[in-house]
């Protein structure tokens, strides 16, 4: 971090001290949260609840600090003395700071508790396929949602500010116009796709693999894809996630099926994706707003790019394909097209949107989108949701869930109050395709990389347009630069229409 | 927490909120601790080193703040309104507050910085065994402990308030009276040990066992000793330790060597005594200073009585050597008394503290006291160290270290800046051996339990004696109450002698 001149701002060193501070007890919660998914003692749930939102409380308490405000005010009133970094970093810290200190205590309070609860009442209406049972604590979390996005900004719509939580700048105004294009795309197309007749067999996908192996396989690759495991570990997790504690503490994890080794070996992949992201933060700026990933969208956007456009295409596995077979005897005899298209294949009759493939995903995510937005809009009442999630099921995808467990109740997010998340999976897809448009427009050498093992020059592109600017611009300004413009619908929606038709062998021109 | 009069002392309340939460920080550093040991990604220690020191700085904050003060001094001047434990729970804050309190910030920063650079300094000077690598970091770190110490408390002696800090009430007036009848009965009797013949082979204890059957038979014996894995979890370390967060999260761990099966088994019993005390703690109280273990004497006794006293006596491996018999093939040809000797041989050949056996072990500690008091006292200088050492070394134990790694240089605390700690291993010892004795003079079924696999007698013993009183009283009144006395030196040299003079077959009266 420098100071074009240092005299003008001595509030500056400062506030990066001070926020270092936050960084630091952000990376502490970070760790305390891996801690407790993978190797936590089940008796100690209570305590760990205790001390995270001790530490959660005294982040708030710094963020709020009046001295903290003081140099943010300090700073961004004298925009002459700081250069572009810092610049960066203040706006990022200001963000912050504004989001925290006008939620009122009360809220952060009925906040906390209700999403606790909600947790176990969500588990157990999910285990029953019981909306009913889940229903009024819902209620009561879209009202304190209501409530917490009035306090933040009574001058938008609730949605809009919830959304802005996870993807700044993307309002619901603009998410109509990039979902909606991809909606009418998507719907006819995926009708289309299901005529597909003379496919190839993917009974393979469910060849039983030891775990080992697996881990061996996936380990292999996970390396082979640039992640450092001097600065992270890999293990398993009931849900795959990407934690840690900062850029030198990238933990990924996955979980293992032994008769679905794709399965750990995609999340692994993805895992790596959201870890080369941290990993490639500037480390310099390490402990600083500015270095930190964009957005959710952003972050989805490295997962995605890395587990679909290279890892269900062909130069990578033109690479791993045969190495895989060396481990793997029964991938021996499979022709390497019938692999490929076993890693992409449509799965038409799943419900369940963390299960989906690349084509049928969108559809999820717009349909949670479009639901969110009638709930907070007033449009649609907690109570109808059900019947209005199965209807748009059955719009989109021609199927309609069983049961709520099938349908309504499977997401996690609503339970911890997460309203306005759904959104940043499909965004984080269309910045994928743009962004691997414009890598192999800059390094046309990069599917040759793959192809042959050489993940550097891809890595190179992400680590100078993506990884290392971190959070210096705007996420618009960020996609420009790296792509010429900001997020276009087009590039992820010709990108599906492409591939699904060679995939699926249908007619051209569809 | 229960107030008799709670209208006398509202100030009561907010200061076991105020303690909960400093608890959860102490919580939050213990897993930060044990993540550092057992899974971090080594290129995360910068990271990690930074995080504790915030969350040590917020922890100061809060410890010292006015109001922390003000609720202190006003409850400390009001006797009549707490009950018992809340006016001991308000005496071990105070405490906590007083330490914390006195030294001065400029201080917290220089020991802070020097313990770090001196670990690696200690570390490279260790591997040379080159004690003039360490030397003059070593002044350094004496010179800031007398500093700390006059901080804390200018009108005693330096090497009292370091003590003060390990053992409170403790200090060297007493030590003296209470080591060196030890030392005077040690040497001698050491000496005469040493001449035994006619001993039964030990061949067997280097029998190679793989690491995976060390592993469960330990597990086993933890489990049987009461250890509870609902609130805790066992795991590998470099040097095997008790450590989490709170009772509900205890965390012990050991090292394996294929050919010392007793080495991780008896780490393993070590710690699981240790173990049992946090799980044992007043859980109500779990986040109140009266809760706490009393201090690191007290709790060197809980792992010693069951490592020694219990771990390598009869009664126990009546249960456990059949058990581990049918494990371990190799032990099938062994008689009993040959198995409880090879427990409790004496390694007269040892120059290494943490290998020491339980009846030299003591001559280690008191070697380092006496250095220490000498050190702080200004009658020796850091540069005479080493011959200090290899002369003391001699006079006791018979030996001459043949390089500084393998005598002065062998500890890490001197590096970490622990001077004061060495005397509680054996302050442990011998309160181990003074609750042994009164807790089969109260319980005399405690050894059929034992060899029954009963440890139900002897944990309920201890629960009620040491783990649940916690901090409420003073070292002196709890050992009072637990034995009758207050710490009684006689007690240990006892038994010490009746033991090793059955074992190596002295002739009686020795």
């Amino acid at each position: 971090m420098t100071l074009t001149n240092p005299a003008l701002s001595p509030a500056y060193p400062e506030l990066t001290r001070r926020l270092a501070d936050l960084s630091a007890i952000e990376e502490a919660i970070g760790i305390l949260q891996w801690d407790q998914e993978i190797v936590m003692p089940p008796g100690a749930a209570d305590a760990r609840a205790r001390q995270i939102a001790t530490l959660a409380v005294l982040h708030h308490e710094r963020l709020t600090h009046p001295r903290h405000l003081e140099l943010l005010s300090t700073l961004q009133g004298d925009g002459g003395g700081l250069d572009d970094v810092a610049r960066a970093n203040v706006r990022e810290a200001a963000r912050d700071h504004r989001r925290a200190s006008r939620i009122p205590p009360d809220l952060v309070r009925a906040w906390g508790e209700a999403t606790v609860k909600a947790h176990e009442i969500w588990v157990d209406a999910r285990k029953h396929a019981d909306f009913e049972r889940f229903r009024p604590m819902l209620e009561h979390l879209v009202e304190l949602a209501q409530r917490r996005a009035a306090a933040i900004d009574p001058h938008r719509t609730s949605y809009d500010v919830l959304l802005d939580e996870f993807e700044p700048g993307m309002p619901m105004a603009r998410l109509d116009t990039v979902f909606a294009p991809l909606r009418d795309f998507l719907v006819p197309f995926i009708a289309q796709v299901k005529t597909a007749t003379d496919l190839p067999d993917v009974g393979w996908l469910h060849t039983p693999v030891p775990v080992d192996l697996q881990r061996e396989a996936g380990e292999a690759i996970v390396r082979a894809m640039g992640y450092d495991f001097h600065y992270g570990r890999l293990d398993v997790a009931v849900h795959p996630f990407c934690g840690g504690a900062g850029p030198t503490d990238v933990r990924i994890t996955t979980r293992y099926k032994e008769t679905h080794f794709t399965g750990s070996l995609m999340a692994m992949v993805h895992e790596t994706g959201h870890a080369l992201y941290e990993q490639g933060r500037n480390r310099d700026l390490g402990d600083q707003p500015v270095s930190r990933p964009r957005s959710y969208g952003i972050h989805e956007s490295q997962s995605l790019l890395w587990e679909k456009q290279v890892g269900q295409g062909a130069p990578f596995w033109t690479w791993h394909f045969p190495r895989l077979q060396e481990r793997y005897a029964f991938l021996r005899g499979l022709d390497f097209e019938t692999f490929l298209f076993g890693l992409n294949r449509v799965d038409f009759g799943n419900f369940i949107r963390v299960d989906a493939d690349e084509l049928t995903y969108p559809l999820h995510v717009i349909l949670r989108y479009e639901i969110e937005r009638d709930l907070f809009s007033g449009k649609l009442a907690v109570r109808d949701l059900p019947e209005a999630w199965n209807a748009k099921m059955q719009a989109y995808l021609g199927i309609t869930p069983p049961d709520a467990r099938l349908g309504v109740l499977q997401d996690v997010h609503w339970s911890s109050g997460s309203f306005g998340y759904f959104p940043s999976y499909t965004l984080g897809a269309m910045y994928a395709a743009q962004f691997w448009r414009a890598a192999l427009r800059d390094v046309p050498g990069i599917p040759d990389g793959l192809a042959t093992g050489d993940v550097g020059p891809l890595v190179g592109w992400l680590r100078t347009h993506v990884h290392r600017p971190g959070s210096r611009w705007e996420t618009d300004e960020l996609v420009r630069r790296a792509t010429g413009e900001a997020l276009e619908p087009a590039h992820f929606i010709d990108y599906l229409r492409a591939k699904y038709t060679r995939l699926y062998r249908l007619p051209a021109g569809v």
